[in-house]
């Protein structure tokens, strides 16, 4: 076997079988296959797709290519979720806890934020002490007791995702379903869990800027994870506005804490109660209605939020926090960004808000940049708000002087202000399952 | 400016600007821009295509990318050939002297065989004690006494394309006609003459199989050419049949001989005075029929034979050999290919026969392989010829006795004989000018 041959046999729109995929993802890992290779393939795949059973077998070669956690010592059904990334997106931190305290154990593995995504791992280390780099012993323990654990990826899960991934970032084949949804799922298989729900994101704050595209890609990856065993399903959720008040560290954990209170902004616990239903769902804990009532029941008992300090205290964080938010790292500087004119906000650039919060510290442009806890922004007024000349939009907070007047410049040109209220849709877009 | 950028132009399918194009070309040479990266941007191509400004851009950035050969020390009307190859195409051992022997200078620059096709190197180095790798100064001075030189390309001529080719062969971008087109003319226009003629070659034994693909092939690169400021034309000719009766070194310079002594094969003496006629003509020789008749003086009258005797007597060959070709190189083993059943030769696999031509030692698999200048293949039937049961259809030659039996199943496999006489069509398919 050549890897010219089968670049050429994708070149020409022909599906590579499961020895073929094998024989490319094993060279590009041990090197025999060179990445110009990869590169010339991947770019073909752009314009020629992959077939099913290519993304399938694609998605399990590279789920392979490293190690495989194994669950196994974790007793019951051990559920995973999985976002394709927003702006705002802070769900884990509120659904992890929900659903665990209905005794569903959640082996969460999480990553940072890049560009104008959040994430997980880096809103947690916002509470003061609390660390996600464990050893596979102390996961699966406080996974055990908790009920929840929300860690750092192995180093060694899915190489061939990970130097595919770096490949494709330079080379213009970023945008490609297939590529996305076994890139995606390739970690979800690595991961051990026995369910997964997919929370697709869509609008100008996600990767899939339109609903068709967060569909496709959805029934793509429930496709590939049921084949391989797992159960499956996906919701696609708006992302077209930022989700609930907050973009930023220290400001979202606060905020889950909140909605964790039952006194969360209204779009973002729908989002958690929806999300959370469907995982309790996926682990059998009953009907549809039975599931919502359950995560609800979560929440107004107090469990939800009982779990989540538990969790904080086992990873070694301060959990007072959860009870006095004030603990929580708060930033020097503010500065209001004010409406310039009044009337509705017709439109939000969300993924412009994601970059306002990256300018006040909150973020990554490069995977080597640090991130401040306490940086982001809240904001005051959103899509369908109306809005008086000179009212408070948003606030930014940071605790870099000199990098508020940027951030407030690149937030305003992200709000469209006109005479029409505009029509705010729902928040749960579609189900998969 | 960055390459991810113009990939990701190119696969969107808008074109290049000039600035854009030399960034990516000067970039690959120096190492900036990174192999996978031009591996994906070839790729993109050969889905988008480009435009004749992207691909006349692209040539002169490549051609740019080394030395530029300085002819200028040459007198008078310098023209080159160009043939993309094909089996037993000897055309320029007949035709440079031809044109040389009528007072145009032929500084010709060639190649080497690989895979099906010959290259006159090989060919004119079975000629005893012939040198193909000259100083510019010897090269010069050969072509201002004779008339006609035919060496090797200095090594650092177009690094750009050298770079580009050695990737597209491994990345399965090598058959789209803009990046061909380009990689054929950026060598030519750094080669330094004033006219080129092209001879595109069409068919089974050729890189472009269709009639269609070698005109569009043809005139892209006559547009380039003129566009830097050469004098171009450009013949597609047959190559579904091999040309002539040999394929093979020592053979073919034997024919060659036999042809610019008038007692050639009628297809090839064809050919040779077309192109011959065609350069006349480039040169500003004569109307087309006075530059034919120019053509088959220097046959008839002995000059064209003379003026090869004299280049190869000046490149350290022993000129004897253009009265006695029995001085070349002979083959210690024949074996006779004969036909399995009566019939027509109604189609030659030409591509196959080259790569039997290859087994038996007369071309190179791999560019470091040595060749054989005695192997090759003499043909007695071609397509569209009788045949009896067990008459010759070829008689195989090597000095590798092993050699033999492969070489006699492959070529075999390229006749197919059956009852339809076929139609034998016209060498030359096409005048582009």
């Amino acid at each position: 076997m050549r890897a010219y041959d089968l670049i050429d046999k994708k070149k020409n729109g022909k599906s590579l079988n499961k020895e073929e995929i094998d024989f490319l993802i094993n060279g590009f890992v041990s090197g025999e296959v060179a990445d110009y290779q990869m590169a010339a393939w991947a770019m073909a795949v752009c314009f020629q797709g992959m077939s099913m059973e290519e993304i399938g077998n694609l998605t399990v070669s590279m789920a392979k290519s490293g190690e495989i956690i194994d669950l196994s010592a974790i007793e019951g059904c051990k559920v995973d979720k999985h976002s394709t990334g927003g702006v705002g997106d802070k769900t884990t931190l509120v659904i992890g806890p929900i659903v665990a305290s209905q005794g569903v154990k959640v082996a969460k593995m999480s990553g940072r934020g890049l560009g104008h995504t959040g994430g997980t791992l880096d809103k947690l280390e916002a509470i003061p002490g609390v660390r996600t780099t464990l050893s596979d012993r102390e996961f699966i323990e406080i996974v055990n007791t908790v009920g929840i654990c929300v860690a750092g990826q192995t180093k060694n899960l899915v190489p061939a995702d990970q130097k595919l991934y770096a490949l494709r970032d330079v080379t213009a084949t970023v945008d490609n379903i297939p590529l996305i949804a076994s890139s995606i799922m390739s970690k979800k298989l690595a991961s051990g869990s026995d369910a997964i729900l997919l929370d697709v994101k869509t609008g100008s704050g996600a990767f899939m800027k339109t609903r068709e595209d967060a569909k496709e890609l959805a029934e793509i990856m429930v496709e590939i994870g049921r084949k391989a065993g797992k159960k499956m399903a996906a919701l696609v959720t708006d992302m077209d506005v930022p989700l609930g008040l907050t973009i930023g560290n220290a400001l979202e954990v606060r905020e889950a804490i909140d909605t964790l209170m039952g006194r969360g902004p209204e779009d973002f616990t729908d989002v958690c109660l929806e999300l959370a239903a469907n995982m309790l769902f996926l682990a059998e804990k009953g009907s549809t209605d039975q599931c919502m009532r359950l995560a609800k029941e979560a929440v107004s008992s107090g469990k939800a939020l009982d779990t989540f300090a538990r969790m904080v205290k086992a990873q070694g964080g301060d959990e007072a926090v959860v009870r006095e938010p004030s603990l929580l790292p708060g930033a020097c500087y503010t500065m209001k960004v004010k409406a310039p004119k009044a009337g509705y906000v017709e439109h939000m650039d969300t993924q412009g808000c994601g970059l306002a919060a990256v300018l006040l510290g909150a973020g990554r442009d490069k995977k080597e940049d640090q991130v401040q806890a306490d940086a982001g922004i809240v904001l005051r007024r959103k899509t369908g708000d109306r809005v008086e000349k000179g009212e408070t939009l948003a606030v930014l907070h940071t605790s870099c002087e000199e990098r508020l007047q940027a951030a407030h410049d690149r937030l305003l040109a992200c709000y469209r202000i006109g005479p029409v209220c505009p029509p705010v849709g729902p928040h749960i877009l579609e189900y998969i399952s």
